[in-house]
């Protein structure tokens, strides 16, 4: 790690020696509301670094590319080096949330199919809900990219449902990121951790950061449950012992 | 006119002796804001009356087929009975109103192309913007009906452009509905009028609803100053006297 290069609400970026390669460092902070809520949960940081990492694994084995290398410590995690789409890439297989309320439709009520929605990435609008005509005024991705990035995630949705099915959660719906690399593919990037999904037991017990939306419960409590599942459901994926982080630089 | 159908905001629609015609009488009210903000003015049910009777009249002759079928009085407007789809099509040329809030761009910005949105008509939830899957989860149309509503409202949109500009106004921006005929046929429906659109003149002065919306002048002047800009640009279209309406059922 050399210098910082991107600060988020849960994670910062660093450069390191290696051009083409950074480190995302998982940080213990949870916003919600577009930052107007906020908290510290000590050992998030770590678990969710586990729990991506984790996951990135298992969409590999299935074929699934992302810009995850590997996991160095507790709370960092290697990644290949992409530029960022400002895309918010959400699938949804239940209804929930935001489109709860946009739809008028109860809370989990199944969709006849999964559902893909864009939403441009900018803080000051509030990350707004955009339609492919509004991407092309924004000139944020061509309709190639957005078919190309509705496929990917269609594909990580396949995999993620069978995955977190094998927890006894359900996958109600997630936020994919992705980037470009040097050469121009669409890789898969960011976090996928109980921060980008909602999951649920079959009794509809929530496992994800809507605890710390609607003060459901312990929010770390429930990240550890998350990893644990995965971790019985698929000890091959398990990170086991890991260092301490390097101080930031 | 025999019974009252449908009481809108601001158009009421009638029942008449002829099976699959209508009559929609327009009301003096205008309302903002999903109807947070409403007042009455006089005189312009009767120029809106006109102005979208020429507008229907000057589409047809274009080809593009309405639910329009004649104008008996100064209030009503005879028109063929239609299920409405519960969308407004609402296609821009210039970045105005709720656009230029959510992609964070100057109200004024001229767009590359011609865009088309889709707004659930639904007044408790606000009449909330929708993509194609969201359209599809609410059955409110087929993926084929979508692509004919928004190749019918870019036609819509080419004619009233030259229309708007013979009488020195810049389209901006407009909502179209659509109905279904008893054969299933999509048919240009409901009103287009200074309550529909957004018309600039080239100073960039609001001859439409922004008047009212904004409190930026007297707002039944503004639309004789439409009515009287139609008549001069296209007198072919003009209903000369009409006779006062009937009273309502």
């Amino acid at each position: 790690m050399k210098t910082r290069l991107y600060e988020g609400k849960a994670k910062t970026v660093y450069t390191t020696d290696t051009p083409g390669e950074l480190v995302q460092r998982f940080k213990d902070s949870a916003t919600a509301f577009n930052a107007e809520k906020k908290a510290e949960f000590a050992g998030k940081g770590e678990l969710n670094n586990r729990i991506a990492s984790m996951v990135f694994r298992f969409l590999k084995a299935r074929g699934i590319s992302s810009h995850y290398l590997d996991t160095p410590n507790r709370r960092d995690m290697r990644i290949r080096q992409v530029t960022i789409i400002p895309l918010e890439v959400v699938t949804r297989n239940v209804v929930a949330g935001s489109l709860s309320k946009r739809l008028g439709q109860p809370e989990g009520t199944r969709l006849a199919e999964p559902i893909v929605e864009f939403y441009y990435k900018d803080d000051a609008l509030g990350d707004p809900l955009v339609t492919e005509d509004h991407i092309r005024v924004l000139k944020a991705a061509s309709p190639e990219d957005l078919a190309e990035l509705r496929r990917q995630a269609l594909q990580v949705n396949e995999a993620l449902v069978e995955l977190w099915a094998a927890c006894g959660l359900d996958l109600v719906d997630f936020k994919l990121e992705f980037g470009r690399t040097a050469d121009g593919t669409i890789l898969l990037a960011d976090e996928i951790s109980p921060d980008t999904q909602r999951l649920w037991t079959v009794d509809g017990q929530r496992m994800d950061k809507d605890v710390f939306r609607r003060d459901l419960g312990d929010l770390v409590e429930t990240y550890r449950d998350v990893h644990q599942r995965l971790v019985a459901a698929h000890p091959e994926l398990d990170l086991g012992d890991l260092a301490e982080p390097p101080p930031a630089p």
